[in-house]
């Protein structure tokens, strides 16, 4: 059976990543090593679509999240998180552990931020430091319109627009410099293409002021030390060289294929999936899917843990399972990075195969004719 | 020119990891992943001769570092540390930096701690929550005596031993439960033929205790987290799979060679190094050289720069040069990992026809000789 991965990270590696990945590693304090950051540093720049640094820690999106709040901030700031899934919830947390009063607005999950929430929230609390939005939420598989919010707050306020990128950056428009946000973090191992370890930090004019000011006393996430590095194409510690050479690559094949093409195939791959779906007579999960991985109800009766088994026996697929309380109740399809039309249409029909053999009760063959029909339209 | 690694960190990684590595990642959360997970953990328990945990998080040796000092101590402890080099030097940063009272040894570089200047700071810090130690000095290539070090402080107080072992473990005896030792960081990019990225904590009784009593509030390097999640073959964040696959090879390959026989290895090769410095008429710089890796002076008059770019352009070779005041004054040549006494043979032919090429004078072919002689000896 082949491996057919379609969890919202890890996502498929294509061969030129990993065979790049597996050449001799490079020593990271040498020319040839600074030749590669200096590409990379400008890909990343590329993508998140920046002039301002675009930072490279080794550590997982989490870590990436942990060097803002702990760099940017001082014990006893305010700042506004959304928590609308587990990774929403996560700044809440990160903001919690560091000493910062974190004003939550509560939202049900799989329902987006709505503009009035925001500016509620903006109102109320109008010494915030920043704001912590999630571009495309996990769990959920919701998108905000961080477009819109980054507006708003820097219409109402003077906090940061700090944003999680990490589902959506690499698959889905983002305009760093354009839309005013402040700080955006992401991961390797979503859009990007490679395995996880590396995280990314674009840190705006605005956020490295905030960065002098705090003067945290963090030591491996202090982003002023990255930062100080990232200007001779350095790093501050031993950096995971042999995945900075698998992104090298990526950096390449998204720069050929052209980000705004990108953005456009996620585009259509994800209406491709939704319609395969709702062609099944399945429901989504979120009001405002993203369109970088979607999440799915499970039909009544069918166990979360025999389709899964099914999928990954019959067709070779992994799909990630609902988080929390929507544990055994979702599950959820990535279709970011390296993952075109073929790809949906495996994805649809191992779907569609697990289903009938569990008793899901659907028009024969609707589901693939949904997802050739979106397919054909945005192509 | 094949490319010869000799730095101390990343070290030449064999194909059969870089192939592993090359292969689709695993989903972290899945069945198959953990399956990995389990041998490698049951592996680092090997290398770190240990029953305890041995936890592996995502990052650099330094985030181990600062996993320790975060999640054991609380504001105000006071702490012993030893600083004969950069990396020792760190512990007191770390220190610094989480607010813990750091009582500094300062010894010469190059120079290993001797016990009478251990039992006197202990004697004058008698409530010191813990002792940082070094293994190997990577700035200097200095061994500590840690299994001697260790009983002193059992002896003479509760401190913690905690030891930095990023340049031994994997390549030099380490004796984890044996030698008494509460804490032991390590890096993959070592001993352990893999390339950077992970890092591993083997967490012994007590300083599971402490981490428990000192309710730390740290986040992604909370060892509490990463304790919870070992238990049953998991990470608490998305781990570098590919670089994890890549471990679970080299772990095999330490299994087959044997743990004892990989540190008699490393002996005849440190000892071979260094027959052929002296023989070049070099003087080494460590006064208790480790047999992972060898500092060496630069012979008056032969300009650091020529001389390493002498050695890529003419052998392959890349060696590390001085850190902070020792820069362009010695050279490091790592033989760690990765290595065997060709290597070595390599390593002394090429150092010694670029310092031919720059002038320095020596009996000619004595370099190569005494290496050889030192290979039979020890074989």
């Amino acid at each position: 059976m082949k491996p057919r991965l379609f969890t919202p990270g890890p996502t498929p590696v294509p061969e030129r990543i990993l065979l790049r990945m597996a050449e001799a590693p490079l020593y990271h304090r040498s020319d040839e090593f600074r030749a590669v950051m200096r590409r990379v540093n400008a890909g990343l720049q590329y993508v998140f679509q920046t002039a301002r640094p675009v930072l490279t820690l080794g550590s997982s999106g989490t870590g990436a999240m942990e060097s803002v709040v702990a760099s940017l901030f001082r014990p006893g700031d305010t700042v506004i998180t959304v928590n609308g899934g587990k990774f929403g919830a996560r700044w809440t947390q990160l903001a919690h552990a560091f000493g910062l009063k974190a004003e939550e607005i509560e939202i049900p999950w799989g329902r987006a931020l709505m503009k009035e929430e925001l500016a509620a929230s903006l109102k109320a609390h109008g010494e915030a430091a920043a704001v912590f939005l999630t571009h495309c939420e996990t769990s959920t598989g919701t998108l905000t319109d961080v477009a819109q919010m980054a507006r708003i707050i820097r219409e109402h306020s003077r906090a940061l627009v700090c944003v999680d990128g990490i589902s959506s950056v690499g698959a889905l428009e983002m305009q760093f410099d354009l839309w005013g946000i402040d700080v955006c973090v992401c991961a390797s191992q979503k859009g990007f293409m490679v395995p996880p370890g590396l995280a990314f930090v674009a840190l705006g004019e605005r956020a490295e002021s905030a960065a002098r000011d705090a003067r945290a006393h963090g030591f491996y996430f202090d982003l002023l030390k990255a930062l100080a590095s990232w200007k001779t194409a350095d790093t501050p510690w031993t950096p995971p060289v042999s995945l900075i050479a698998g992104l090298d690559a990526a950096l390449e094949m998204i720069r050929e294929e052209g980000i705004e093409n990108v953005w456009r195939r996620h585009r259509r791959l994800g209406a491709a999936l939704r319609s395969g779906m709702t062609g099944l007579d399945l429901r989504l999960f979120s009001q405002a899917p993203s369109d970088s991985m979607t999440a799915v109800w499970i039909p009544e009766g069918i166990p979360w843990r025999q389709f899964s088994d099914h999928l990954r026996k019959e067709s070779g697929i992994t799909v990630s399972g609902g988080q929390e309380e929507y544990a055994r109740k979702i599950f959820r399809v990535a279709h970011m990075g390296y993952c075109d039309a073929g790809d949906i249409v495996e994805a649809v029909s191992g779907i569609e195969r697990a289903l009938s053999a569990l008793g899901h009760r659907f028009p024969s063959g609707a589901g693939l004719e949904a997802t050739q029909r979106a397919l054909a339209e945005e192509s």
